[in-house]
């Protein structure tokens, strides 16, 4: 295993027993909405969000502990917004992260629910949890950033553009704009969580995290296109072409297969190249750059 | 009009105002989004919870101003409830505040969106509205407090017991447990972050207010129970007798009507007894009390 990949699955590991410790035992009342919560964020996902959350803090030298908190909210987030994705008024997927859907495994109004009690918790843990040491200023600036990222500006806006453009023909600028709303917002805002995890940290390295985080927010919705295309059930965890046969707009059909491809190229690079102002501890975010943008899954 | 029902109006036309200001602009993309956000916010409902703000932060004397943004907040969360409650996945109902539901008026998936993007702002507002004026810490006690009271701990998990209830007959200590979470939580949120938003409140007092609070908020739903019963559409601008229909446990169900209303009886006279530290500046929550429990609506 190289170096990087062992980088990669020790965040995968330590988020995964973050969460675990900070989601409700499944035993407490109600514990079916509880099992549903864990069931979902649990055991499974490639953890890029929790990974970039940890990167971000290692490239200002933040403290380990510090970015447990972010990097479980940032998790949470995701987790809910895949689980009021699948629903059937929305994508209706059946399989996520390899297993049945949340609205499969329980039903429709459980997957509803503890999508909204994930979102709840994220916020929760960013405002109380005792492992997060920075300010309560910077606390505030964290739930500011991620609740911005996640909501009508962010996440939850890009998808009500994405629906309202569904089955229309949709020009470039506008398919970046969308992305960079549904994907590129919670990328960001991951990005930002780590450097916020330390205080005092200068305008120049948040501005190159910014830029570093904008390119590989495009990129990583460019990857999930091509690989909609490209890629197999048994890897992806979810059923390619339905992108596709939902008649979304995708990079590959907008700038065609080998375009889209360069695209990725040419984001990646960008990327890269805004990590310049962090030095060497700038190494793992652009290691998972390269990740983000050559996965398989 | 009583100088109670004059205040209860300046509440009313003041939290319309501020959520007016705080909601994003129905113009501003993604605009079907925002129309949905606003549709479902403003412009109809008792606005109970935000009255309790106003009022318990009356109470011990908080600021006007720093009272809005808990005011909005509380009002976001209690919106997005009703517009997810209201989905076919759900309760399945029509008309919300005497107009058809969100997702009659747009659809299931900008429902599920404009709900949690709702979600997004109330926590948002909290973290950097400028309006609001206590420290950080306070601030970050607000969140935690609100975000508990939304989670699974509170309103989503009294949603997940009632779902899971359905059908079934159901002791009253279930049904209390029920309530406390589903309504009760967002109450006693409502009535704490009003008293938070002053600084160095007398623990007394906010013993006082918590004690007030879970009289109320299992008062109030006990009365909704009987409205559902005894209540006519046109005036409670929602479809009564939907709870017996759906089988759901309800106070009259469980007790007999007259029971029910005994019961919300004495919790009023407990509610206004555990006022007394508050001295003469409890007027408005008292007053308040009665209304919630002799509502028409």
């Amino acid at each position: 295993m190289s170096a990087f990949s062992e980088r990669l699955r020790h965040f995968q590991v330590r988020v995964e027993h973050a969460l675990d410790a900070r989601l409700p035992p499944a035993k407490q009342a109600p514990s079916h909405l509880h099992e549903a919560m864990r069931y979902v964020t649990l055991g499974g996902g490639k953890r890029v969000r929790a990974s970039l959350v940890y990167a971000a803090g290692l490239a200002v030298s933040a403290q380990d502990d510090a970015l447990d908190t972010p990097a479980c909210a940032v998790e949470l987030i995701h987790a809910y917004s895949l689980v009021h994705d699948d629903l059937p008024c929305m994508d209706d997927d059946d399989l996520r992260r390899g297993k049945p859907t949340c609205h499969k495994t329980y039903d429709e109004a459980t997957a509803l629910l503890a999508g909204d009690a994930l979102q709840s918790l994220a916020f929760e843990i960013l405002a109380n949890d005792p492992a997060l040491t920075v300010s309560a200023t910077h606390r505030l600036r964290m739930i500011a950033l991620l609740a911005n990222a996640a909501g009508s500006h962010g996440m939850a806006g890009g998808q009500a553009i994405d629906l309202a453009s569904g089955g229309k023909a949709i020009a470039l600028a506008q398919l970046e704009d969308m992305h960079l709303r549904k994907t590129g917002a919670l990328i960001r805002a991951a990005v930002l969580l780590g450097a916020h995890a330390r205080e005092n940290v200068e305008t120049e390295k948040l501005t190159a995290l910014e830029n570093y985080s904008r390119a590989i927010g495009l990129a990583f919705q460019i990857t999930d296109d091509i690989l909609d295309v490209e890629g197999k059930a048994e890897t992806l965890g979810k059923n390619p072409g339905m992108d596709h046969a939902r008649g979304k707009s995708t990079y590959p059909q907008v700038l065609g297969l080998t375009e889209a491809k360069a695209r990725a190229q040419v984001l990646l690079a960008q990327a890269l190249e805004s990590l310049a102002p962090l030095g060497d501890n700038g190494g793992v975010l652009a290691e998972l750059a390269g990740f983000i943008i050559e996965r398989r899954q």
